[in-house]
């Protein structure tokens, strides 16, 4: 059993209408000291493979196909366990 | 300047369809491995306090106010620079 953590988050050139939506509503509670959100997904994926470096080489394919849109999004990954 | 990194997961407990259907989807391109996929929010949050026990205070509340809904939803962040 492998565990692997997926970080995908917007091109630092993409704007980011969810993280400016954020900072509004902090700045609305009290938050001044906020300056800016950038909001991205956190995946966890358990996979049934023991060979490690086989399983980064699909996580990495899992990636490119389905889990980031490369056009927009940067994404990496790391293998946790097994 | 500072920068927290917050993640928010759904609890343990909590059914995941988003995460359900996106094991559903990497089954359907072949990969087969997966057994089982957790979606969770992934955020940057930029400061303007040097002080960084005050910046873990703020972001906590932060979290309990906004960021997560902590009746479905675990956090937990890191203070990266500053």
């Amino acid at each position: 059993m492998c565990k692997a953590i997926v970080y995908v988050t917007l091109r630092e050139s993409v704007l980011d209408p969810q993280g400016q939506a954020v900072k509004g509503a902090l700045h609305t509670l009290g938050f001044d000291e906020v300056n800016e959100v950038r909001i991205g997904k956190y995946m966890e994926v358990m996979l049934d493979s023991a060979d490690r470096a086989q399983a980064e080489e699909r996580v990495k394919e899992m990636c490119e196909k389905l889990l980031a849109n490369t056009v927009i999004e940067d994404y990496r990954f790391e293998i946790v366990e097994g």
